[in-house]
């Protein structure tokens, strides 16, 4: 099996938020489909680990914010890459909330949808909810944003490792320096007497 | 509820195959996304009146060929707009086949998984199967076909209706040419006496 075909599958990237008691959190999820029609029902699955997921399980409601196009990755970092197990997510971060008091994105999306489970399956790393929706609004007009156009436009690149040239080595405690790019290791400093160890590059 | 707004989840789009006993069958879905890890386990939901959905109750294995950017519509309509009750989709058309003997479709694809039902669940108008992963491997580079992408590049656009000018109208018993744009409801053909349900109109 090639691990990274399952990578071809398309998905969405979603803003996943719950309300439990008077904590609210979200999270960044990748999964949500709809499953069955009259009534309207939506899979998800969510990593047990993760406090959305836990929280879900006890309140059994959920908002689904369906990124578009202009979704920045300043929003995937707020709620995708810091737990709400050591900050409030919301906290600067006003949101509107549906009528049971749940969060949504309401800018930088497309649609949000408003959920109440009616069945959950553990399936070990994560758990799969089937949620009836009980409302669905359309936000913007722009195209969903998919977790291909993530990786190619919204991510940002990683710099280019700089490549730097030695020319030379400095003895870092007497300041002797070794005039060529490859330091012997059995090198021992003609002044101090210091091995390799104590010998920082000297970069062009 | 908007309903459109269900329309914004993305979603990829899939020939979903299996064989049940000696009979082989392949329909277009747009619902496959990997709800666990370890072991590998996808969810598909799949309507109940269609015969790849009754097959795969019986037969419990199915493939997921993943189209790409490069899947025409000719594919999509020999799998996705007639049923395998009236015709054999496969006939004229030579897949390879997995370890199972499941056809799947080795080009206009990105990947083929291969996998085996865990466990099912009838949600009235679809049924919900979570499958284990056997196989999976990619079949190109390019990126999965999305359903967006399917409306807006691969569906023929329809016809725009022609505009035609009417400039007349013409009897169909006698030739006699009204020549106006306007045929008044009461009007006679002067030549036959025929009423305006005998007349045809004349283009620009």
């Amino acid at each position: 099996m090639d691990p990274k075909a399952m990578f071809s599958i398309s998905y969405g990237i979603f803003m996943l938020a719950t309300k439990d008691g008077d904590k609210i959190n979200g999270c960044i999820t990748n999964t949500c489909m709809q499953v069955a029609a009259v009534p309207t029902r939506v899979a998800i699955a969510c990593i047990n680990k993760n406090l959305t997921c836990e929280m879900i399980k006890r309140s059994g409601v959920f908002t689904m914010s369906i990124l578009d196009q202009s979704a920045t990755f300043d929003t995937i970092k707020r709620f995708g890459m810091q737990s709400g197990r050591n900050v409030d997510k919301f906290a600067d971060f006003k949101c509107p909330v549906d009528e049971k008091g749940i969060p949504y994105l309401p800018s930088q999306t497309c649609a949000v949808i408003s959920c109440h489970v009616v069945s959950s399956q553990d399936l070990g790393s994560h758990t799969l909810f089937i949620a009836e929706v009980d409302d669905a609004i359309r936000t913007s007009d722009k195209a969903p944003l998919t977790y291909n156009d993530y990786q190619n436009n919204v991510k940002p690149k990683a710099a280019a490792p700089v490549q730097k040239k030695i020319v030379g080595w400095r003895c870092k405690i007497c300041g002797y320096e070794y005039k060529e790019s490859v330091l012997p290791a059995d090198f021992i400093c003609p002044l101090c007497g210091h091995d390799v160890s104590d010998f920082e590059p000297i970069y062009e």
